[in-house]
């Protein structure tokens, strides 16, 4: 199915996040999940390149969506998996990440998918450890295979990304998803604009690239694409909003917001959505709406990220 | 294994319950169960059957042994299987289920078995999604695997099923257990009574085409299976009924009260079972019970079902 | 991969402890898993030993490593693998153990390793039931592969057990680890003195064949093996020991008491280590601890029972 080119391997131990991606790095992993896409339309939708080999999912963040994909990535490459979660973890028991991480290593695992709450907490694995450590997500830290699935899906839809206008919008302060995609996206050449309430916006965030707008109508406009982001309820008290319902007043994404961007712009959103809150009904079930592509190409860049793992390590 | 009539499929996309079964369909079933019997007695007792194929198990009620039979089944068929559980799924952060099923559709597994404490969702999710589903349970309407189970030991311990004379006994009026063996004992010809408190039986059961009975001695008498259901001792306080112990003097089926049925008459249970409560252990364990014969055949027949639904969408 | 001596199957059904098994078995078990030990060292680290064989995983108290640890065993042998833990199981809703082990073995399980914290739970299984028992850990009872890479790793580090001076440190009355090695390591014959404050010394502990000491730095005198034992925080405040802080004031490994031991006396932990509390940092990741070699050898012992376990039964 590879080709000379495809085979290619990421010359990394470990996926930890976008910001350490070359251009070359990202086009590689977009190119292989392009491969791995064309797997997962076949009737059989399994291949045996990581047959033998152990993939530890541990996830000790609670993530249905995220673990679920990975799973069915790891499956459909044939390898066997464990999970571990949070509950029923050693870790209750006191002991720490590291010493937890030295015992998994010492059972010899070739892959460790880790979600965690403390930011940093795969690049310790990773330092510490052999085994290869993907980031499923560190607390608000990266998400690099969702930004990875962004831009798998923006560049089947338009071709490529460079030169695109991309609108991120939402609690950009506390949001992986949006670290990792305001850093491969500008690498890749996108103009990144973030749009959210000041107290919701990061200080310094312009250093990264990235436009800042506190009003969402002003904001979208001329957009290619708008990235809604997920506004955690749970934050609702902590003084960072008002009220969900204030919240949604100002930045849910109505039909007629979409109307100010461009005609065929984009709609993405990562995922679990609160309808109603960020994004209306009718916008995530429209015709502009790619979240279920996005969903769809998170399992072939999950593919594509064991399979150029899984080789001789760096 | 399978010879040309067993291998004809279900002209059906799911299995949503056996309301919309005929008989013939659960003749199918059943047929292609017993041929799965005979390999669950090898000594591998594997076929490649569903090999490539993605199974998801999505259990949003706690159950060990309705999870255990169908992850058991599948792993026979050499499906790849993914578990998704209640606590740490994404309905907790207020996910709807249409948007949870339109998600992991969208990762293109190829069944979704589904226990869900609200009646209707498995339909819902069927009119919605490409995949197969399954109905392992949904709240109180119905059960359709555990009925074909049912069917399958009873069909093999008496030859048939039409003319037999069938009691169900207990909490008529929340058993999703007790609604798709009526309408499949009764679609198989069996003539099919049910024995509870007046508190305890649906009102109009009678509709379905069973006799209502209230006392126990007297329903019994005559019969060929008396099946009984689980009391959920959670309704202990809920004024259905006065107390456990109350309730099991009049309805826990004991040594004495099945003398007054056939003299070979099968003792039934879907499990798990209180003992002392809705049944006496000399009866559970007693020589015409076929308890575990039950359980056995669940896998049997979920292996049917996970096959027949297996090839080209109807 | 096999030689002919080592394909000997052990006549037996079940491992439910070590104080059930002679010299020569324990042997055998330790042989087979030196050669899975090689399988290991592979780039794919799986051979066919177990395919088509069920093992469910039934862990009734919480644990990650240990079931981390069979999973991967059994994964490697190609076995198929159902996890079922404590919350979720149908134990809940009040089955019996007994109910819950007959109706696992209707569907036809190989193997059960199960974990529980009743003591003498895996011997009702086994007694009861045709498939294959392993013990995980009952209670403060047996913990047999536990010991069975214990004695592997020594063996290994030092060539084989007898005439060894071995001294097991810490919470001995409650400890399954404990027991387990005391009965291996006197059967191998190993001199297996304890150390503990009289509190946490079962009464007639001698009568195992081991000597008692109350005082860790005359104990550890001259010792070949130090090997120490979780400390439980949760039993703090039942009246066994003052605190945690006194505890380890007097029974925490520092380097200065190693230092009484032998020169290379090896430091072995069964994990989850307390960093602190019964091990002190500098001896846990010292030169000489043993402690992450266990681990290892946990998956290529466990893979050695799952395959002497897995014939015909005796």
């Amino acid at each position: 199915m590879m080709t000379a080119s495809q085979s290619d391997r990421l010359n990394k131990k470990d996926l930890l996040g976008i910001e350490d991606l070359s251009k070359e790095e990202i086009e590689l992993i977009l190119n292989n999940a392009d491969a791995f896409k064309e797997v997962l339309t076949r009737d059989i939708k399994k291949v045996p390149t990581l047959r033998g080999k152990t993939v530890i999912n541990l996830f000790l963040e609670p993530s249905t969506r995220t673990r679920t994909s990975f799973e069915i990535a790891e499956k459909r490459l044939s390898a066997d998996t464990i999970n571990i979660s949070a509950q029923g973890s050693s870790l209750v028991k006191g002991e720490t990440l590291k010493d937890m991480a030295k015992n998994l290593e010492a059972m010899n695992p070739d892959i460790i998918v880790i979600r965690h709450s403390a930011s940093g907490s795969p690049h310790m694995l990773a330092r510490l450890c052999r085994f290869s450590v993907i980031n499923a997500g560190d607390g608000a830290h990266e998400h690099p295979t969702q930004a990875l699935l962004d831009m798998l899906t923006i560049r089947e839809k338009r071709g490529g990304l460079s030169g695109l206008k991309i609108a991120i919008v939402g609690d950009i302060l506390h949001s992986r998803v949006a670290r990792s995609n305001i850093f491969g996206l500008t690498r890749m050449g996108a103009n990144v604009r973030v749009i959210g309430p000041p107290t919701l916006i990061p200080p310094f965030v312009e250093d990264l690239g990235v436009e800042v707008y506190h009003d969402l109508k002003e904001g979208v406009r001329g957009m290619d694409i708008i990235m809604m982001l997920r506004i955690q309820k749970e934050r609702e008290n902590r003084s960072l909003f008002p009220t969900i319902r204030e919240y949604a007043r100002f930045f849910c994404l109505t039909k007629e917001r979409v109307a100010l961007a461009k005609d065929d712009c984009l709609i993405m959103h990562p995922g679990p959505i609160n309808r109603g809150v960020e994004i209306d009904p009718e916008v995530a079930d429209g015709p502009y709406s790619v979240i279920l592509n996005q969903v769809t190409n998170g399992v072939a860049i999950r593919m594509a990220v064991l399979y150029l793992l899984s080789g001789e390590k760096g």
